[in-house]
């Protein structure tokens, strides 16, 4: 199992303006976060739309606009952001029943989705603020990427 | 995220067999399991060699010959299955830490590999015998396929 690129860099892009967010620098743009994040613009700037949509961050216009975050980071749950972003077909039978010549009396489903629940239940425990709590590789960061 | 389709067919072909040996057909061949869980017979191929491999199944030769159970379904884990035959790396930093910028005071990882165990230790509850423990439906899919 693997999340997938989209929610990889979602994660990390919200790491970054939440690290950016405490050295008063709250907006990077989607150049400077790609830059950081050694991924391509154009990917990113989708990733930022997901963001946005989802109101984990939001764009700011202006000279010194960009993505910003939306969210307290001491309440944003990295839970929450793997659910709006992930996937959540763990089996071809989440989305379509009839994908599988043995979903009927299958026991394996619901295994699988408490799984999942599982998964993402541990996820809700740790908040963006925790995942950057020991920031000083990720300042040395920002501040190349600034 | 989402299972890799082969540890899917893995665990499907697996369940096949469960009720398969309940019926007093042990064996089924690598075409009989394709055909029932509608996939090439080149893919299922290669799953059987994994299940054999790692000792979930095993080849018997001769004329009722195939692919067998080699573990009694009651003791066999869904969560051995899974960690066997899935890729454990949930983030490419899982198996290059150089993968990703922010590796280094990163707080996401560990909280993604702890939920990563969480998911597993949920299968392990699972055992292949409680995932074919309603087989109406799968034996009416073995007795087509046999």
């Amino acid at each position: 199992m693997r999340l997938t690129a989209f929610t990889d860099y979602g994660l990390r892009a919200l790491m970054y303006l939440a690290v950016s967010s405490q050295r008063g620098a709250p907006c990077a743009s989607v150049q400077t976060l790609a830059d950081a994040l050694d991924v391509s613009p154009h990917h990113l700037a989708k990733v930022a739309q997901a963001l946005s949509r989802h109101g984990f961050a939001e764009t700011r216009r202006g000279r010194d606009g960009g993505l910003t975050l939306a969210r307290d980071p001491r309440e944003l749950r990295v839970g929450a952001v793997v659910r709006a972003l992930e996937p959540s077909d763990l089996a071809p039978c989440f989305e379509d029943a009839g994908a599988c010549t043995i979903t009927r009396g299958c026991g394996l489903r619901g295994a699988l989705a408490r799984a999942q629940e599982s998964f993402l239940a541990e996820l809700d425990r740790v908040t963006l603020a925790d995942c950057v709590a020991q920031p000083r590789a990720l300042l040395q960061l920002v501040a190349h990427g600034s």
